[in-house]
């Protein structure tokens, strides 16, 4: 099994028995975290980044390792979340194969990766380990958590179990609980994985891989990634260069649109474990904020104690639609805090916040640069 | 090979030799129809039905065949497209299983179905070949030709390629060409198929045949054809029951919508034929009016030879948008045509033709109601 470990990555050990919300329980796990900037004296300057579901904890280049990282645009010195004023730390999830313990992991005492005898994973399991882990760290009170798409979720969910850890919340693309499309299209791509006869029941290897599902998987992604509007303007109906194309047969890519996804999806193919894949994606599905707090999610949301918080979604965002946003934003403020709502009108779409920084770094940086 | 043809299906054979556009020739080829209502003596009231991928041409119930049909509830007596006034004729497009000459029939002289050895289908076949029935059937002026979805498609090429052949047009849900997020669900649909190990290059049989591929298919197509807004209030997060649960294995279905795609894409799997979708579906991806014009789309709109027309679009629709049929619209009225086009709420997305009669019924049954 392959893990994806960037190389300055460092680990917390979480607690020798694990209690994850199945009830099962992980023996010596641990949770891969970078960090960006330096604490101050005070220790009032700790931001926490929770991630979507594919990135690592290498948010971005730092003297240990100077390799761009996912939102590179975004954090370090001067940047809109600005390393020179705030010690960042970036966790990878637990159930990732990008260093925090997940499917690819050793299933302790029997000799081999837990593949499919991992614990059935929560978002609340993902929110536990974050928020052990800044703990861990020694840090008992956050000045800002940040989550993006499936970050988002966690994020809340850390929030409602930790209600003391963060004094402030920026949530961006995120969502309270997953829609009927986007639980759809998350069920074809596990289909299109499971239905791989190279995945064998999570038991693959380099050797047999179940690489045309995960080809289908990352395709299905990136249809709900950005908009149909990008890619009118971006291929429009641009045909391949006759070498790009493939095979003899008629039904052979031909559109560069086709071409654009089959490059981007080959590229994912080593970059992802397909177990893990599975696990985080049925736990986006199953999340509920309202039912993991025994209620409705406005009544989760108006519960938690913030000072203030930053909520963005875009317009085009198919996968996390606007309305998940501004549900979070209205059901913040019943709690009292100091909300700010942003609808983006950018055409990037669910990823429009790793790519179009013009419109999310100004009130990113606004929002964390006014004195608290 | 399996072929789906209705009972009281009649056909026309086009001629000995069909020359397509690819330079491909059918030899003996046919096509299937049937007809509603009755012809008036100045043989004036006929209208032409073009369907989407997938339907026959049973549109309706009728004396021979008392099974509602696809549009039931738009055609018939006393219906919208009222056959108490309209002689109305549904063709099978070119291409398809359901009776006219596709993928599945007889390859002349060589003992077997066509399977990918039929000719390269273009959309300007399917139109030429509905053309040439309705004239082998003794019409060269119609009262009115629908489209509707790929059907709008075809509808244009047959109104540029054959422009004195009607007097009026409605097109619903169509378009003047494929957009890039359709073409990649195509192509992923395509994809799916055509990775199934099953389908073998076409040479699939009963026994031996891609099932998987074809569901996969089928629900990919089906996150297309509705709204997530309807799937919201449809299903929202009720999980199914736990007997409708599939396997033991923690990532099978879980939530209603995931069964409701499930039970569909079953249903599809034994009602057309693998081969015929993959050519019926590249040929909606390379369709382009203005290019099989030799001009843009609105040039090629401009230039047809309209009385009057009627475009719908449905707000909701991701596969053909709104802005597509707005386009026709305008390219239309630039013709001099005097053309009504609507814009629809519906939540139903592009299917909502043939479910949501409310809407649609009554501004087709005005257009055909007024005096001609």
């Amino acid at each position: 099994m392959r893990e994806f470990i960037p190389p300055a990555t460092r680990f917390v050990d979480l607690p020798t028995e694990f209690v994850m919300k199945s009830g099962g329980i992980l023996h010596g796990a641990r949770i891969a975290y970078e960090d960006f900037g330096r604490l101050n004296a005070a220790r009032d300057n700790v931001i926490l980044i929770l991630t979507g579901l594919s990135p690592d904890a290498h948010a971005a280049s730092h003297p240990d390792d100077p390799t761009p990282g996912w939102w590179e645009a975004m954090l370090g010195p001067g940047k809109p979340i600005d390393t020179d004023r705030w010690y960042v730390i970036c966790v990878n999830s637990l159930g990732s194969c990008k260093g925090s313990t997940g499917p690819t992991s050793l299933n302790p005492g029997k000799g081999g990766p837990y593949r499919l005898e991992f614990p059935d994973l929560s978002m609340e399991d993902i929110a536990d380990a974050a928020a052990f882990t800044v703990r861990a760290l020694g840090f008992e009170r956050l000045a800002c958590v940040i989550g993006v798409s499936m970050g988002g979720m966690s994020a809340l969910a850390l929030l409602a179990r930790h209600p003391d850890l963060t004094r402030s919340h920026i949530n961006i693309s995120g969502a309270t609980h997953s829609l009927p499309f986007s639980i759809v299209i998350r069920s074809l791509q596990r289909e299109a994985i499971r239905f791989d006869p190279h995945w064998n029941q999570g038991r693959y290897d380099e050797e047999s891989y179940p690489q045309r599902g995960m080809i289908m998987a990352r395709k299905l992604g990136m249809i709900t990634y950005r908009s149909a509007q990008e890619w009118d303007s971006r291929f429009g109906r641009a045909r391949l260069d006759p070498d790009r194309r493939t095979g003899e047969e008629p039904f052979g890519l031909e559109f560069e649109v086709e071409g654009y996804v089959e490059f981007h999806a080959h590229r994912f193919l080593h970059c992802f474990d397909p177990n893990s894949y599975l696990y985080l994606s049925r736990c986006i599905d199953r999340f509920d904020l309202g039912e993991s707090c025994g209620g409705t999610a406005d009544e989760a949301l108006s519960r938690l104690r913030l000072e203030k918080a930053l909520v963005i979604g875009v317009q085009t965002d198919i996968l996390f639609p606007l309305h998940q946003q501004r549900q979070i934003a209205t059901g913040l403020s019943a709690s009292g805090a100091d909300v700010q709502f942003l609808s983006l009108e950018s055409e990037k779409g669910h990823d429009a916040f790793l790519v179009d920084v013009d419109r999310f770094g100004p009130p990113v940086a606004k929002f964390l640069s006014v004195d608290w």
